[in-house]
């Protein structure tokens, strides 16, 4: 179990639903919200930067994390691998600032269970047909790519009723004014503010 | 128990928090939101609306109302008594939309044995200090009534641990942000928003 201050969210989201456009308005908007920096094992797309968007590793160092504990989750997808690095965690927490990971629905699972009051958001596209449809505009996946990344999604979603909130990505605006509520809802929520009401009460 | 397609609400804060302003703006700014009217046996206040503010009923009324199981809630406060209709309620929530119930902690805490899922929002004030001294600037009330006041605040603040969400009114333009996202967030939940992601898992 890790204890921590702050909130730690967690998003998850079928490729194509539009999680990033909402992770990159919300960590720039909200304060206070530090954003994971995961581990992979991936090489570094063009643009991507070590220690801002990931923390770019080798086999051999994955492995040896993973023997030494040093995951709080990871998970293999399209045969790389992805984790939430436990010191990494740890020190972003005890500054006492929130936290969004951004992980797959199985990773988000395996973090529950060492923080069971992270609060699991799932980012929904309002159908197959416009997600498909925004995986084919983005021109980037082949015929073949698309059709396994179909069948990923239709995974993801299968696990919806693991997640506390549910964001249909329909209208952008609504979904990221929703997504903002559930972090701002969050820091009004009777746990967090017990100590501020205790203080309140005492002064009576 | 009450079955409803809609989200209930229900705002508590002692008398000064800024309860008012916070609904009001609320109601004003959120659509799909429907604020409660409550029955009481006190005489209108200038400016007061029938059927808008309250509906005015006399005492012998308010008593049928209670013997024939007309209130989901009522108290007595200061000599007067308030209650939520029961068939108002109902006929309010079959609409769908969300309501919001402007109730006192007696009042809520019998609400929620009605409406299990009822989320429970607390107004704070930051402190004993500034809430009195809110009640003064207000000039309404007698350094008696003040005292009378700060002694049912007290009474109030002792049971914010039954409340889902305390909102602080020290900013009122931070109170207002969290009291607004606490709704945008409850409509995000996995329990409103599951039949949307079961049919978009169908069309996979």
């Amino acid at each position: 179990m890790i204890q921590h201050p702050g909130n730690v969210f967690v998003v998850s989201a079928p490729s194509g639903a539009g999680k990033s456009t909402l992770t990159q308005r919300l960590v720039r908007s909200v304060p206070d919200l530090i954003f994971s920096i995961s581990f992979t094992t991936r090489k570094p797309r063009p643009g991507e930067v070590e220690g801002r968007d990931y923390f770019f590793i080798d086999d051999e160092r994955f492995d040896a994390m993973v023997r030494e504990g040093g995951f709080v989750e990871w998970v293999e997808v399209y045969g790389h691998r992805y984790g939430t690095g436990r010191d990494w965690l740890n020190g972003v927490l005890a500054t006492g600032l929130d936290v969004l990971l951004d992980i797959e629905t199985t990773g988000a699972m395996n973090l529950r269970k060492v923080i069971p009051d992270a609060r699991l958001i799932f980012i929904l596209p309002p159908s197959a047909a416009s997600l498909e449809q925004r995986l084919r505009s983005r021109g980037k996946d082949s015929d073949e790519q698309i059709r396994i990344r179909m069948h990923h999604a239709r995974h993801e979603l299968e696990q919806y009723q693991a997640y506390d909130y549910l964001v249909m990505n329909d209208d952008l605006e609504l979904a990221y004014h929703q997504f903002e509520s559930i972090v701002y809802a969050t820091r009004a929520s009777l746990g967090r503010m017990s100590p501020a009401a205790r203080r309140v009460l005492e002064g009576f």
